[in-house]
């Protein structure tokens, strides 16, 4: 049996806890966090609720908190033994390196709180300071997930910068198009169907081969009627710069 | 029995065949375009496939050409009566005026051929110049799909702007991202997880309520950070301007 703390309260914390409570092979000995009423979520799912400073030594001892707090925290943890992994994306593996078994358990997907997760199909990036600590994250990424990857911290680097545009920059492309609707009394369930078969199709198939539209076409006349239309600053600010690098894209493979 | 005359051979066309073929009150008479080769394709789904000057008189002529064609195909079309529409979302209905019975059937989707397409769930927006032409188009368009929604041609004009935002700029930002994969040696199939479930989360929820990342908290420095390891120039724009962007559209609305 492997214990295992976690620290941190957010939303990674939580789906960790919520997938690895399932497991036989790992105990959940205590999640610890500064808030009272954010650790009262988890006391179904861990033997004990503490704050960080009241841990006690653990197999392994999972930092799931923002990334400006990392640093903060391990000057409370009581104990130095045992393996210690963040879950960042954008933080360096080095940041541990005060502790002789270090590396990062890093779940390659966007966590809000109250939406269900199957962590089943979530990419899980790992990476450790020595070869037998791959084994035991191995162990618990594949206990999580059937899709495991080790890769190093430069590589987790440009991924999560990947990530933000696969999911908070395409977010943001929802947000103006449901503006867009909601001032022309239009019902964005219109445009829901056409959202989902563009992500459909990029699950499917390479991106780049399923562009289409104006910007693609190098279609000027389009692109400054829509400009014209557009009558938010920032909304005309993406619309041109993402046409400009759509034209300028496929202007170069021609 | 309506007889339903098709012109264009493109991908909205083709669409449009294979779903009016099994329509029992829907006869195909004719597909119209200018490749025999592109005509070739249709010859199962039509009684006959001809050049458009070869049409015959019938009762909805659907016109599917590419936008800036339309105009041009109008003066050879040997007819003038019966019900002519456009399949288009950004041109305006006024182009078919010179036509007693005109109107549009605006199928809201991108059509990529190959990629089969259920029509049952894809919202068909339509308008016409008289209500009993709006009573005919309702029955196509349900024929087809169970999402029909008369709306005016400016409404279409900005549902089109939006389309954009929705399928085309999301489409390129999973194109920069798999870009940063492949020049990392990582492998796309990372972030389709999350691509899907950020897809997933805008049909069920409103967008804005789902944003998150760096520039949703205002993390400056992530952001340098991020901006920092982009090299190339045009990454970098839609990087930054997007981050501007989300960070102008939460500031405000804390």
């Amino acid at each position: 049996m492997t214990t295992i703390n976690i620290i941190g309260t957010g939303n990674v914390a939580w789906h960790l806890a919520m997938a690895l409570q399932n497991e036989d092979e790992y105990a959940i000995q205590a999640v610890a966090g500064r808030s009272p009423e954010a650790l009262s979520q988890f006391t179904k799912l861990a033997t004990s609720c503490v704050s960080v400073d009241k841990l006690q030594l653990c197999d392994l001892t999972i930092i799931a908190v923002a990334d400006d707090a990392i640093k903060k925290v391990l000057k409370t943890i009581p104990y130095t033994e045992g393996l210690f992994v963040h879950t960042s994306g954008s933080v360096s593996m080095e940041v541990l390196s005060m502790y002789k078994n270090h590396g990062v358990l890093y779940p390659l997907q966007s966590f809000s709180k109250g939406i269900p997760l199957d962590f089943t199909h979530i990419p899980i990036c790992i990476e450790a300071s020595h070869k037998s600590n791959i084994k035991v994250l191995e162990k618990v990424a594949f206990a999580l997930s059937e899709k495991v990857q080790e890769i190093s911290s430069p590589q987790r680097k440009k991924l999560h910068i990947a990530a933000v545009f696969v999911n908070n920059f395409t977010n943001h492309c929802y947000t103006i198009a449901q503006d867009i609707c909601t001032s022309n009394e239009l019902s964005f369930d219109l445009l829901r169907p056409l959202l989902q078969h563009t992500a459909q199709k990029a699950v499917q198939n390479s991106p780049s081969k399923m562009q289409t539209g104006p910007a693609k076409r190098n279609d000027q006349e389009t692109i400054a009627t829509h400009l014209g239309h557009l009558s938010d600053r920032q909304q005309q600010k993406v619309y041109d710069i993402l046409s400009q690098a759509i034209t300028a894209y496929y202007g170069k493979k021609l």
